[in-house]
């Protein structure tokens, strides 16, 4: 595998024999067993143009933990500050040594435009409204360690689809993998144009989904918090009492508390929330063995 | 060991036995020995919500040398911008593969919280004017490797006790090794209630003490430097030459120099405080082997 | 080998020996081998005071990939900013347990100060206008890596010669290895007293010069900006037609585009920029093995 920007370039069966790798390595990280160190000797640059916490130190974890030598740009303590371009910047940093790079920029298409630039395997650590690939693996692992088989599950993603990355790429795993996707969102944040079934009336789907997928309202990227949009889409107590009694509930973080969903909802047993973070690591350490050998 | 939030929790005998691992593990670093990798494997996160040179490294350095992953959290460049409770951001840093947490926090009882909110072993990095466990610790090392018994040795603790999480584990560490304490303060930085004796004049009590250990004044949590206080209080010359001939100064860093000692007296040989912080990492080394196993 | 302050005590023989090791580094990196771990169990502190990607990362890489433990400071969020004094900071870094210090400043003299604090071993990551030694000796792998033998080879330094840390070593390093400098620069940039050629004329030099060595213009340290320096030192397309069919052109990075050189000429077969960063790892990892064992 050559960089991982899009994950519309892995047909069904690379995703699920990523998926059960991940799976498997998770497995290993709960026994605290070592996993085979396959990047050793090899360099992977972390380079997060944007602020991120799990993301960022999900990805440098997974690559020392197999072995990589980790390096980290900080774009406020670098020579950006000294009005280097980015791809001057980009192109130093993998003559530098780097032999993958993990990418999130605020804006669409960088990952790619940085493999273009250096050769080099690129991750797309999420960029603009566009993708994040490795966060719809991760929940496609967090479902597949749930579920017996992912087949015909029914999925809602709610919220701002607009602003998100996260949909960019999980609307695009999730059919893949034989799950009916419908999008559940106020009109202003529904695609204009898309495969997808769509409705505005989020309390006439709950009782018809297994996962509730809620997206965080991007207000860092244009994304407005209403009183409207708290009334009608915030998973509540009541919504998630007329949840199937096995459905669950998802959310790609950071949560915005008391939004997407109540506080009460996010700590309940239904939400898989901690298992997606939980996740991170072990995906993200079978996306780099991929692309980093 | 569950953790180390308070030094309360350590008795004497817990006490030496750990003091005598660290000053075996700073032989060790001395000699450029190798220590076995205990934690090879384990993942210590280092959360400093509060600028720190020392305490920070010292962590680090110490984790890296028994072979764990660290990964540090900068707040600044984090999903904390994002507007994320401190508790979300924990138990996300938590979930991405912690084994450990080092925590820092401007506030008392932040350390506490997040070995609740998380069931991780947490280490005390420093609390508001609460604690500050490993530094008492490597001061308790640092007088084990001076004296031939710390039993009856008569320490004058200087200054700002009120804002000082140092003082905090001092004061329950040195009387647990038998030590014989005394607070030396204005007024207004000595405790209302506190089960020590306490004087304001320290030119009485100088040649009393075979340990002088200076506070910082905490400019950063409301502590004031005055006129008055360096006059009376700042360790100079003249009351260095007043001290007894194998009296030694203690200092936890980072010095206001001219404030609470003078310039000619930090570079004493009657100083110890270099050989305080070449203490830390050995003592925070056999902190994080107790904790993190 | 004790240190790296000043390449004026580099003789020719050591450059040589230098330049001999980092380059067989550079091969075995090409061929993704592993380095003998010459630096396990020592630590590196990377105390850069001003921003930098391409140095830190690649003192960074360079020390792990001798395996070191490496701390990094970030002057923002330590304890200077609590007002501690830049040699109690870095007496404490060395107590902490640094064994090697690679120091960057904005004055000159820095780590020759920090050399003399601590006593211990002092790369100069680059210190006010005065001298940057690794980035000349890696300068010099690069040259010696494209042609069969340096003596008398034809150097143009060319622009902000007054306030380049780059030529402070540069003009030293390579007289020593038997090259034939001359300075390139308008009145105001060529120094009083130099025992180099000097000349105005850019472009009745260009055609005399086997290498261009292009500075940057340092904005940061008070260098100007001007149309006449753009029009007269620019090395753009019709100069790069001037130049010998054979010569090569450097930059010691990071570029302002369209001022030393236009866009075209630095994506040029004849730039061999990028592999001077390539040689930056290997370069300090011989630098690091010298004076960290």
């Amino acid at each position: 595998m050559k960089g991982l920007i899009t994950v519309r370039d892995l047909g069904p069966d690379q995703l699920r024999a990523m998926i059960e790798e991940a799976s498997l390595l998770r497995d290993m990280l709960d026994r605290h067993e070592e996993p085979d160190p396959a990047l050793q000797g090899r360099c992977v640059a972390n380079l997060f143009f944007e602020p991120s916490t799990r993301t960022r130190l999900s990805f440098e974890l997974a690559a020392k933990r197999l072995g990589a030598h980790v390096l980290t740009l900080n774009p406020a303590t670098s020579s950006a500050s000294k009005g280097e371009s980015l791809r001057d910047t980009v192109l130093t940093i993998a003559a530098v040594g780097a032999d993958v790079m993990v990418v999130r920029h605020l804006e669409d298409g960088v990952p790619q435009s940085v493999a273009e630039w250096t050769g080099l395997a690129v991750v797309n650590g999420g960029d603009g409204t566009h993708e994040h690939p490795t966060q719809a693996l991760l929940d496609a692992v967090t479902l597949s360690r749930h579920y017996e088989g992912l087949e015909g599950l029914r999925v809602g993603v709610v919220g701002d689809i607009t602003h998100s990355r996260v949909a960019g790429s999980l609307l695009h795993v999730l059919p893949r993998l034989g799950m009916d996707v419908t999008l559940v969102a106020p009109t202003n944040w529904l695609p204009a144009d898309t495969p997808h079934q769509t409705t505005t009336d989020f309390d006439a789907m709950i009782p018809e989904l297994d996962v509730v997928y809620l997206l965080r309202v991007q207000t860092e990227r244009g994304g407005r918090i209403t009183d409207s949009y708290v009334g009608n889409f915030q998973l509540d107590e009541p919504r998630l009492a007329r949840m199937r009694p096995d459905a669950i509930i998802l959310h790609p973080g950071p949560i915005n508390r008391g939004v997407e969903i109540a506080d009460e909802v996010a700590e309940s047993s239904r939400s898989l929330i901690t298992e997606q973070v939980r996740n991170g690591v072990p995906t993200r350490m079978a996306v780099l063995r991929a692309v980093g050998l």
